[in-house]
């Protein structure tokens, strides 16, 4: 796969990868075509795009909710992606409705953190689970963001929770479409 | 000049195009090369690159600080784009500082509108001048906003006191780079 300069980062559903395919699972909306595997590409651009099922690609951003004191508490708790014993790994590509888009910055602030903790209940879990968010809706993409998260296997139940705490808040009503995908370090 | 479909909107700098160039300042840091015309192009790529002398990328996106009582005034006070009278023009290329983008979210709201009252102090100017806001930071440009300005001959002086108020803000200190690129329609 040949590459070029990119501000971008690309996931690429194809027959081989760095990330091998546990499963695909749609859970709400529209799946996606199962593939073998994962490959991240980061600062590239995939060319090939016949070799390809599919490429989701987004970018990371600046804080969009985040404040100062919450930023201080995220940063003393998380781990950073890219530690060896964080074998298994989940991409969920997530595009969230009108009505959340077409609030102001303070209402959806208030759906985010006041009414759904989505800061606070995810603290617990962020030794164990790294986490990295990837806009795309301003790429004209399928869906709105892309997250990932890296884990060790002795450590999937609490990946388990943290999805389980999410999906249960205010703020996932207003997800139209999510696809989980279960993937493992070759 | 060919097109394919594309989710951004291209300000090309070129020989020719609908918006003629009157000026072009830098304000802060470097300029851009002057050119005779700017093209803007929505949803389509430029693809005969060896013709423009540059072109800058950007999208619309969702609102980042408005609240909903500031968005009901904004919406009552602004005129939308491509009144056939407002034959004057405006883009304003900005990048802001890394100290900026390193703020939090409610550190940078407090910038914008608690200390310098970016959309209070906009208001009175909103019925002669039409505004629209790009952004571009995402996509490894080299600025990070394009601002987009329209209005008619006979009310130059209301933009140039917009511009004024906006620059004296607290706001402004956090720009590094900013070109001032003024227009007519052809």
């Amino acid at each position: 796969m040949e590459t070029k300069s990119s501000p971008f980062i690309s996931f690429v559903g194809a027959s081989s990868g760095t990330w091998q395919v546990l499963s695909v699972k749609a859970i709400k909306g529209e799946t996606l075509p199962t593939v073998k595997a994962i490959q991240v590409l980061k600062g590239q651009e995939p060319i090939y795009l016949d070799v390809h099922e599919w490429v989701l690609k987004a970018f990371i951003s600046n804080l969009r909710y985040t404040e100062r004191s919450e930023k201080a508490a995220l940063d003393a708790s998380s781990i950073p992606l890219g530690n060896p014993s964080h074998t298994m790994a989940a991409l969920i590509p997530i595009k969230k409705t009108k009505d959340w888009w077409a609030m102001t910055q303070e209402e959806r602030r208030a759906i985010f953190e006041t009414k759904s903790q989505h800061i606070a209940k995810s603290m617990p879990y962020l030794p164990y689970v790294s986490r990295q968010l990837h806009h795309c809706r301003d790429l004209g993409e399928a869906f709105d963001f892309l997250t990932w998260f890296e884990f060790s296997p002795e450590h999937v139940d609490k990946f388990e929770s943290l999805l389980k705490i999410l999906r249960e808040t205010e703020e996932w009503d207003f997800v139209e479409r999510e696809v989980e995908i279960r993937l493992e370090k070759q």
